[in-house]
């Protein structure tokens, strides 16, 4: 049919390559018909060459159907009878202390949006949503497809892991990427994104791409690259995709842990909470309930705040995590704790979230290795976020001890580093950069 | 020691990688430690960002030093007093009709050069000195070390084929570059023919770079490059290299085969023969005199010149041969011959020589497999070279059959097509293009 090496040469000396072109690397690849060298030497030439819309278009549709998609409105099942434009999933690129989904999902869904939210696991300085509600105990984040369906049905959300069954190409070749320096390319990254996400059978999806020295997309030009990109790929698979490109220096909110996380994200439900989660929490919720209902994003954003206040979000969360088998009583809770304290007066200017981020890892609350073991209890509370003002001895941030006790005093100094005190206040810093979609 | 991952990510981004760097990646491929797919990548970075010489010298020594290194200095064998200066090969990147290192080697041992030539096997449209040495009975391709270094002595020269022991990371290397369009990367080319080159343990190369499109390099400015990149490669590791463009368009002399160039080699050998054959092997082997004794260039080609009208390189080719177990007086012949009529009066303005060396390939006289056999009779001869006047009806090329008979009709129409006749003789085109080094 196609040579794959000559394949790899047109992508190589630029030139563009068809849908089926696309669908047969793909399917070759996920049949073990492929080497990992041919895929490895065609991500390097996708790294320097890109491919355009319609191309990453078929790569995502590829990837994805190399496993099961889900589809409500066949299935037959409780969800048989829903419209598809009122499903909406999120996704965030990663960033620290974010924990938006938890609130979100129940919030959305509080607003007639249904989430079928497959999300993932934390690793390196960023934490996970997956990790953050196994602090819940009991709470199930690998429900079969048919319970999943029903939760949804049910509560209007749901949240659960990754499988195996979905886009297992996107899986094999994230390894891939991984080990030969072909992960940082556009086109690839949104591939990778767009495919786990349109597995989940959405109309539409809502995008939070991190911009900062913390995140993934260090510059705004990257940022807006990538949202453009996955606009313009959903464009082309039938799928609406709003981006909003979002600030990432400080944490999120004020607990980067695990259980600390869950416990802010009840905050939040609760009608209180920080104010850049719950901007957040509003923004990417306003324009899930835009996508779902078709009215403006100022109209959506209202319903989602409206949810936060009125205690109906609160409860489709309280219904999510009973359904999906959570009990919150049992949250796991510090056994102690470490403040770190400011050794000058001042307003904090800047927190390298990062740090923070790589710290909550060192304790325990995160993963250096896909393989490590976290402890849920451990966790970093932000006592002073950027712009506030601090006193000489007064604690910036506290450090919550799980099983293994007080943290050495290192860590304790990297995170008093990961401050910047000035004299003055800095200048207010909007949280939401751009929307693009 | 060094990420590899991190070392392909280096590349990939423009920095140059140390010498150290380079042959650990080099040592590790070899012992199988670094994966296939890990190199592939990386060479699809050094397609995009290159090697610097420094560089490109470090990848040759390590994949050099991956095989056995040839030292007839340190030996102790025959060849021990010889000075190193002495002993200087020829390369070319290949070209069609191409027999020069047949006549070559013989004339300048002849001139004091001790020539020890490890050579290639044809593949494609291009054939290889090995094939054609093969067509005579009992020539034995395969010396072991300590009979090659006692033919040298005897001879001056001798000519044998690649054998496992020499840069066997080359070897790997050069085969998943032909599968993961990594081939055409100058740096790669450049440490592929010089560490095949250098593990000869030579003092000097002189170089045959074809431009054109029949040959490797279809413009100039690619193959000034690698000349270039040679010299600049040479230089840094303590080895003179002079490169030479010369034009490969029609067929170098007037036979594409094996037997029929060993035949046409020898009327070279015997002062006649071609002028393009015999211009290319004067000059190239006054470059090789040039370098193994300090003389003009000038100097040095008249040598060659002398050597082939007075006998004594025809002497050393026969000395060269018998040593090597040939018997010349079993050459195989052709069982027929088949003309290739012109079909109109004119002048032969140009002649194809891909297409020319694709038809031998069909006729049996190449490879387009590597597992492929060769038929030593088989050939084509040139009746008409580019600027020689025909007649409708008269010969312009004539296939000489093997085993398999006449050709078919098709072969015969694709030799004429590849003959273009004019009203007018074509402008003369000189054949060295030009010198570097």
């Amino acid at each position: 049919m196609f040579s794959i090496v000559e394949l790899i040469g047109r992508k190589r000396d630029g030139q563009r390559l068809s849908d089926d072109e696309i669908r047969h690397v793909i399917e070759e690849f996920s049949a073990d018909r492929m080497p990992a060298y041919q895929m490895s030497a065609l991500a390097m030439a996708v790294f320097f060459r890109g491919l355009d819309d319609r191309e990453t278009a078929a790569w995502t549709d590829a990837m994805l159907r190399s496993g099961r998609v889900l589809d409500f409105g066949v299935a037959g099942g409780p969800l048989a009878s829903e419209p598809r434009q009122r499903f909406i999933d999120k996704h965030s690129t990663g960033g620290v202390g974010d924990k938006v989904s938890l609130p979100l999902a129940p919030a959305a869904a509080a607003c007639g949006v249904l989430v079928p939210m497959v999300a993932g696991r934390g690793l390196g300085h960023t934490g996970g949503t997956i990790d953050k509600l196994e602090a819940i105990p009991g709470y199930d984040v690998a429900l079969p497809a048919d319970r999943f369906a029903a939760v949804i049905a049910e509560v209007g959300a749901s949240i659960i892991g990754q499988t195996e069954e979905i886009a297992p190409a996107d899986k094999r070749l994230y390894a891939l990427r991984d080990v030969t320096a072909t992960v940082e390319s556009i086109p690839l990254i949104c591939a990778s994104i767009m495919s786990k996400k349109l597995a989940e059978g959405i109309a539409g999806l809502v995008l939070d791409i991190k911009v900062g020295p913390g995140a993934f997309m260090k510059t705004a030009a990257d940022a807006r690259e990538l949202a453009r990109r996955m606009v313009g790929v959903g464009r082309e698979m039938g799928t609406r995709v709003v981006a909003f490109l979002t600030r990432m220096d400080e944490p999120l909110g004020r607990m980067v842990g695990n259980a600390n996380e869950v416990v802010e994200s009840i905050e939040v439900l609760e009608g209180r909470g920080a104010a850049d989660l719950v901007e957040l929490t509003e923004v990417l919720g306003g324009a899930m309930v835009e996508l779902a209902h078709g009215v403006t994003f100022e109209e959506g954003r209202a319903r989602i705040a409206k949810s936060l206040q009125d205690g109906t979000a609160l409860a489709r969360w309280d219904a999510m995590v009973r359904a999906q088998g959570g009990d919150l009583t049992r949250l796991p809770v510090p056994t102690g704790e470490t403040p770190v304290l400011a050794t000058q007066d001042g307003f904090v200017t800047d927190i390298d979230g990062r740090e923070v981020g790589l710290v909550a890892v060192t304790l325990g609350a995160g993963r250096a290795r896909r393989e490590d073991p976290i402890d849920p209890a451990v966790g970093i509370r932000i006592d002073r976020k950027v712009g506030e003002r601090v006193r000489a001895g007064e604690p910036l941030a506290t450090i919550q001890h799980g099983a293994r006790g007080a943290p050495p005093e290192a860590q304790v100094q990297r995170l008093l580093a990961a401050f910047s005190i000035g004299e003055a206040a800095p200048a207010e810093r909007p949280l939401i950069l751009e929307r693009i979609g």
